[in-house]
């Protein structure tokens, strides 16, 4: 891996903001595209023609790379833009990265002779990722409940990501955690960390005892049966992406507060986010020897 | 100590309203009085008289118990009383437990034959509240950082209760935290816990590094000069009692985002608030023999 | 899963005589055949015949279940048994369960008409074996090393389950830990628990300044260029099994002060070593519903 | 405080040793005296005669200073110095530093004109050196049960220094903590922290759960009474300073298996140690202005 690059940041959010920024201080050389609403960015060249962005080394389109009917996704800029003009103009030069490629879009890139490097279907983004999103989760509860973390009792639902970066954290602010996972190794973990561990096929009647249940599997879990156990004043978060797993019209039917909170990294921390795009489109180039 | 007691809750805000249904909870006699607009709490009896206040077992005043000109402080009540006639009723039947109580009304009680028990001056009241102070801080440094506390550099000025709370939590949570501290044995305290030690009266110029700056010292430590210092982004929260540590002023004139953050308890966490104010009556009782 | 059923332990060491004691003191029935040199177990019946273990619900074997040319691996009893006339003896009725079956015996077991099931093989059987595997891995270390893990500088190379078990345990004792690994998920993980992460390749030339170095990948991972990077004092040990992953001749040659560490769990905890064999039984027998 | 030093280091052992190595390697001038046995050691230069040892910026003296009848402790000497003749040697030239002085040892120097500064009854110098000793703690009860700290029930008597660094030990290793203190502040710390706490003139009848019991407090607190409560095969560990906690007769006769284990920091981690001392010497001629 070189040490320098030069490298354009097209279209996005904050978080693309951020990441053009963040490469400008580690001496890349950057221009954007497509971001005229973040304001001028330190040390970032922002231009009005993707032109020579073809004769750049690397390209980032931001997460998802796709907005709505076809376009860019660029909810800062006042323009709108085809996808495949975007991705004409990079012809096959530059290393092309985006986020949440769906096949429709890999088609359409191959089509035009772009190849495109997926960095959110990396493994290491989304454990990365996981730390925001606690991080997150936690922010949510403090703010909703009333009693502090430190001495309450919290159920995490599903050992994967989340659940392995939620725990610690709420065990170590002093919360007793519990963590229900279907398979026995997962629940090996689960006590080798010194947590409760219970079956998730076995929660209904048993959710009683909870001031705060966090659901992090996209499956029906926490039904009706399920949120009528609840003890008073219990909050329910759900992190699953869809369909989530949570029954939010019967939570509402039974006064059960429960919070359906998703894309998280982004929303409380898009520097750490940007940072994290970042290091992911670091390894692609390292694999990829540019 | 006796297993229930007929007990008063009298004046005060949610934390007194939480305090009187934890009472009722754990199988007390408990009745309200000038807590009106907490509504009807559960298995509380709500007073208009204070006449039989004299046969409890203890009256809970509130933290703190006197409002402005001499009243009690009752915030949810529509009426007002002359902390006087509060006290008169009293006699000298029950134990009366009070928060931060001054010495003008000590010696004012003392004349009506009342003793007055601070709890908040005791040991364990204040050690208690550090674990909500706490919360509360990392609630509001995860709200205003656009980075995660995991991986940030953060300081905690000080190694009082507050500064043990938090050193542990932010570690927890991925920060790399550093302490400064004033005593050789606070700062071998900080190093055996594996933190960084740095001694306070040495900080400016040492200050540029960090995302988190947190002070729990009331004394002038965080200067124009000190301020000057910090880091683009770098935030930071005063916890300090009046008259706290940082120069709001210069923070204002030098884009510094700081805040003062003060009784965060009563305001994140008012059921623990509850639970701590009636465990350290409880302490109270059990240390008078009633 | 019933609540009490009829266990035979035949023949191991240490552990199978506490495993025995476990399921007595659970309830169950308890038989031991071949463990005579355990001397008298609570609430356990030795008996001398296997003739009715047939009638049994549940065998349990050692681990290994085979000691030398085709015996029962049976170190605490005087008499030797063929392994064949042991599994013989059960039937079709009692489920067998033994530790570490290699291909020979599964199908030597197979032509008597019993079914082995190999507890050893489950994954929750090694992830909870991980955690006495690094409480050993500390204990070494603290008696070999004649400074504290806490401010010392701790190399852990492979993050499968041992890393996982140790990393914590030695940031936890004030440790700054560093883990090796290949892929680049597994360094998101150790950078989202805070810890120092390098890549396993490229360890030669960035070994000198650690105090403690553990080893858990069974590949020749630290040969005589590596050692030779060590600093003076600095201590090997090595949890990997066959072929481990040091170079001990090189170690002597050097000077360097390396340890291989095995089976650990049998000695530094046979109780914990038991339960974790009677929980791992259980779930065998759970899934086969008996 | 200067860069570097002159410095006599004289008699004790081991740890002497290590601090002589330490102080050279720090670019001191390091000269020996009475520490023949401990070989060569890097960078220092061992002496025959104190002379030369007046003209020293300082001087240390082992922990204890006092041998036996009025000699230097110098265990590692072939040869035997009278204590006065070794403060004669010094005048009032350097900083004379020595662990643990007794009353009558600091009259004899102050009639010498010496005057001694006692590094070990320094906080931070307490401090620092619990941390050696909750290691060595850990390290007896690893080596004596035969069950993991993990999922191991602890009790810690004492809510000192001591027990503020076993604590969190015990708990980050996975055993569920129990600290019995006598004072409410104390005991409300132990529940900031997590952990259960119990008061500690209320142990009797409730002591029968625990795996392992740690005590700190040198008073009789584990009687005969206590003793008989304990669960088979529980672990009582001492480190309580004379006369320590325990009844070690009557643990003979109910056949209880109790350590009483004194001065761990130089026998566990002996560099460590000599560390601690030099840090605190540093703190002595800081403080002088030297």
């Amino acid at each position: 891996m070189r040490h320098t690059y030069s490298v354009w940041v097209v279209g996005g959010d904050q978080r693309q903001a951020r990441l053009a920024e963040l490469l400008a201080a580690a001496g890349h050389t950057v221009y954007t595209f497509a971001l005229e609403g973040a304001g001028p960015l330190d040390g970032v060249e922002a231009r009005t023609e993707l032109e020579q962005a073809g004769q750049g080394d690397c390209v980032i389109l931001p997460l998802p790379a796709l907005g709505e009917g076809g376009t860019l996704n660029a909810p800062l800029s006042p323009s709108t833009y085809a996808i495949c003009d975007i991705l004409s103009a990079m012809g096959s030069g530059p290393v092309v990265c985006a986020g949440r490629v769906e096949p429709a879009l890999f088609a359409l890139a191959d089509g035009l002779g772009v190849t495109l490097h997926d960095y959110a279907a990396r493994e290491e983004f989304a454990v990365a990722n996981a730390v925001p999103t606690a991080e997150g989760a936690l922010q949510l509860a403090m703010e909703e409940l009333p009693v502090t973390l430190h001495g309450s009792r919290a159920l995490v639902i599903g050992y994967g990501r989340l659940g392995r970066a939620l725990a610690p954290r709420l065990s170590a602010l002093g919360a007793r955690v519990t963590v229900a996972a279907r398979k026995w190794s997962d629940l090996a973990w689960v006590r080798a960390h010194g947590w409760e561990a219970e079956h998730s096929g076995q929660l209904r009647g048993w959710l009683c005892a909870y001031d705060l249940i966090i659901n992090t599997v996209p499956a029906p879990i926490l039904d009706e049966g399920c949120l009528s156990d609840l003890k008073e004043g219990c909050l329910v978060l759900d992190l699953a992406s869809k369909p989530g797993g949570v029954d939010f019209e019967a939570a509402r039917r039974l006064g059960v507060s429960a919070i359906w909170a998703l894309s998280l990294p982004g929303k409380v921390a898009p520097v750490t986010a940007g940072v994290i795009v970042r290091d992911t489109v670091y390894h692609i180039l390292d694999e990829l020897g540019v």
